[in-house]
């Protein structure tokens, strides 16, 4: 992964570089970035959170006012599929609007009495800032609880009664407060009617966008990473939808070669109608590690703006972006120096690449957060960043499928999120997380330093040296290896997984790896076993 | 709601009734039904359950040796979609399964290591059998906790590091024993290869059941209630396929008017293929109310056999069967004795109306179970039954979207149903709430009694009886009242929003009225207000 090539600071002066043609400039962009102590003021400004069971809301409740000085995004009515825009409000939940009137009595909706929830409390234990129960001296962790009833009985702001009924298909007035706050201070998008939704996990969003954009009656494709994430792929083909790569390089997406697909579509040649929709994971992308530059990001948000084609950015390792390696200073050698962790989070948020959503003038993003790389996968909740029209069409679809995220992560990730950690908290939690995976990472990056044959880089493996090269298929090659290495004891992902095409002939010889989850002490046994399994099979 | 019209205990005896006439009988069905005691015996012979990160699970490993004593499920890939079959197994999960092997160490999944979670453990105070804090010299609350490490050092079955980690699309084996178990102790369906899978709830188990057999490119439709759920409407109109409305009296669908439906089927007239899927809400139907009876289950069950239909069984209500509402003895009384609450498991199990899974010989029900009614709305966790065929399909489904319910969900419900109340405890919950609100309802039934007009049956207003009658549509009169209520400070759903058939004339005039929520006292302000509304537009 590279380091940052630019910062948030910077996004408004670069800003020109990606406009819009068709309407005069926006209003002065004196635009105030949004800041901790920023937050910390409009809340105090707002008063107490009042959301009870099933309470509205929308991003619009907790934007900053700059927010509005820029114009509002761009419609999507030609890209949207005919099932999503056949959805309607859900009759039940339009009726319950009437509940807002003083004195209403409600023999209409079906939301049960928290009286019969069994569950009186939940509580948790959670490591907290500064040093995240590292430090000895500290207590490890922090206990943390929610009741029944604490809006009612102690001036609370949410409460099991509230988190475990029914709740709105977007997520919970308490969480959409935090997540929208959370967007602004580090995403700023750039136009007026930006919104969030809470989702089940990018997985689930993903499933969710392809729902709303493509239709495989209009023969829609999809343009990607010519190597990409195996589960969107999975995801994207039984839908019928047709997928096609983009030729990539160490910063991922190579703009020319979108803009080369995209200017000499054939649609008969092709078997689909021209893509309208991208999907990218922009930052230490599956599986390839590649991150793009902010000048790359826009690059390709410019081709895509020329050929109006929507995009889908999953970034869940945004926060992870790692210093290069650098062999001599590994963060894995015992007694090094970590001077990241020590980084303030006006520097951490500085230094970040900023993302296509940062960059979006025409609200042609939907961008996918996920707390699974960075707090728990078993939340199996996130959140969706698009236009006001995009994520109403969004909420109507999850009303009728995941009606939101658990209450149950609904009420611990707020406590752990909002309550206890707060956003400064939760800042110095990914600071620290990115310390910790750098070293992983250095660790991997030692041991194929130390164990694999000098004519492999790294997992990609130059098969032109290989013996059977031209008898044998890259495929049949990968496999050779593959089985070699199960056989050895390591198991390491096919490059062919990955593949956008599968019909299309192998461009090179991949092994993806993670560091995500080995000790420093199996990640160098098991890049031995690697290495011998390759050079077997290179007879080297 | 109806009392009960036959038993579990009897289901095997009536079952030839519900037979396949393709096959030999089943082998000798000396059937020992599963018991409490006999689920104690088999976890105690099965030894402690060892279930890892993300371990594979399936409802085999947990059902009686028993269950296998009968036929194999039919196949259903003549009703399956092409979406659905288009899915493959995720190529990174089938990787996986080589960490089986001892010693093989991994750099290829991206699960990520529990060390980099915030969260040492999660606790909750529960209610608990037998009084669950209605005894005031009782403690009203039990502790339970799970830690971060409970199966590493404290020989526990589950913990949050697993919990919180990714884990397979069914869901955990922990809670996949657990509702194996319910289902077999329960439901008991007679074929051979049932399964479960958790789900997200029901709502997204319904639409997550219409991507596997529906499709609308081949004009697929569905059949209904004539008045049906609005949500499951909502969530089927937008996909392309049409509903169609079956005939129903007081125990929910008219056998005849199945059968005359499905005997008539012209495709040309109804703009649709014969359905090929029944989606039914068998007790406590949403919006009527109604409950099918033992026969009523098996007539239904037959015509779809006659005619190939698929069924999807909804039945949150399911454990909610009240005792016909007798005035003189309304359990809303003061003082009134609760006769039901001190009843037997045994008991309680014998007097549910079988299932239609109970009878599904053919494995050609697909069952929706969930706790949003009985436990808590914010698990957003259920389950689903069929066969094995059309399981293995939903699973490759949740890969694709849901990725199996939160790990937040899965950990504290395992708390509270497995290891705090265990079986028996969740049936003595049930029969408790069924108690709460059969007292619920007869207060509204005796709201009704006391404030409404004499021409008035219920919620089923007259409409032959109002003096706009033949000047006035049946939906002008429905809104007519619906705004004077909302005037008069009441909420009560209008039936058109449960039409199956949109374009249809309605057939009569209905409102909705839950007695989930409101208090007592409530109640009998909103059933004065709602009287007198009608009166008002009646003019009596």
């Amino acid at each position: 992964m590279a380091t940052t090539n630019g910062g948030t600071v910077e996004v408004a002066a670069a800003l020109p570089a990606v406009t819009r043609q068709d309407n005069p400039p926006p209003k002065q962009l004196a635009v105030e970035p949004l800041t901790l102590a920023g937050i910390a003021a409009r809340r105090a400004k707002a008063g107490k959170l009042v959301a009870g069971t099933a309470a509205y809301s929308d991003s619009d409740m907790f934007k900053s006012p700059q927010a509005y000085n820029h114009l509002k995004a761009r419609r999507w009515d030609h890209h949207l599929s005919p099932e999503v825009l056949a959805r309607h409000p859900c009759a039940l939940k339009k009726a319950a609007l009437n509940l807002k009137k003083p004195g209403m009595l409600s023999l209409g909706g079906g939301l049960p009495s928290a009286d019969n929830f069994p569950i009186e409390s939940l509580s948790m234990q959670v490591q907290h800032p500064p040093s995240f129960g590292k430090n000895s001296t500290e207590v490890s962790g922090y206990d943390t609880t929610m009741g029944k009833h604490d809006i009612r009985d102690k001036d609370g702001v949410y409460d099991v009664s509230v988190a475990l009924n029914y709740g709105q298909a977007n997520g919970s007035a308490q969480m959409m407060r935090w997540v929208t706050e959370h967007t602004e201070l580090v995403f700023r998008p750039p136009y007026a009617d930006w919104r969030c939704a809470l989702s089940i996990g990018s997985t689930g969003a993903l499933d969710s966008a392809l729902r709303m954009f493509c239709d495989r009656n209009r023969r829609d494709s999809i343009l990607t990473e010519e190597y990409s994430f195996a589960t969107a792929l999975e995801t994207i083909a039984p839908l019928g939808i047709k997928v096609f790569g983009v030729r990539i390089d160490e910063q991922g997406l190579l703009p020319e070669s979108l803009d080369e697909i995209l200017s000499n579509w054939d649609e008969n040649t092709r078997g689909a109608r021209k893509p309208t929709v991208l999907y990218t994971v922009p930052s230490g992308q599956n599986p390839t590690g590649a991150t793009m530059s902010l000048q790359r990001r826009k690059d390709v948000y410019n081709v895509c703006s020329k050929h109006d084609v929507y995009i889908f950015e999953d970034e869940p390792y945004y926060y992870l972006q790692m210093p290069p390696y650098d062999k001599a200073n590994s963060a894995a050698q015992p007694g090094a120096v970590d001077v990241y962790s020590n980084q303030s989070t006006e520097n951490f948020l500085r230094n970040l690449i900023p993302t296509l959503l940062s960059i979006d003038v025409d609200g042609r993003v939907l961008r996918m957060d996920s707390f699974s790389k960075v707090v728990v996968p078993g939340s199996r909740m996130g959140w969706v960043t698009a236009s006001e029209q995009v994520i109403e069409r969004y909420i109507r679809l999850q009303e009728c499928c995941s009606q939101g995220p658990a209450g149950f992560s609904q009420a611990l990730m707020y406590k752990l999120l909002d309550e206890t950690w707060g956003h400064e908290g939760y800042l110095r939690w990914l600071i620290r997380l990115r310390s910790e995976y750098t070293q992983r990472r250095d660790a991997l990056l030692d041991a194929c330093e130390k164990h694999l044959p000098k004519d492999v880089l790294w997992l990609r493996v130059d098969h032109t040296r290989h013996p059977h090269v031209g008898e044998k298929t890259l495929l049949e090659l990968e496999e050779e290896i593959f089985d070699s290495c199960i056989e050895s004891g390591v198991l390491a992902c096919r490059g062919s997984w990955f593949c956008a095409e599968r019909d299309v002939e192998l461009t090179g010889l991949f092994f993806r790896t993670t560091f995500a989850a080995a000790t420093q002490a199996d990640m160098d046994v098991a890049i031995q076993r690697f290495g011998q399994a390759v050079r077997a099979s290179f007879k080297i």
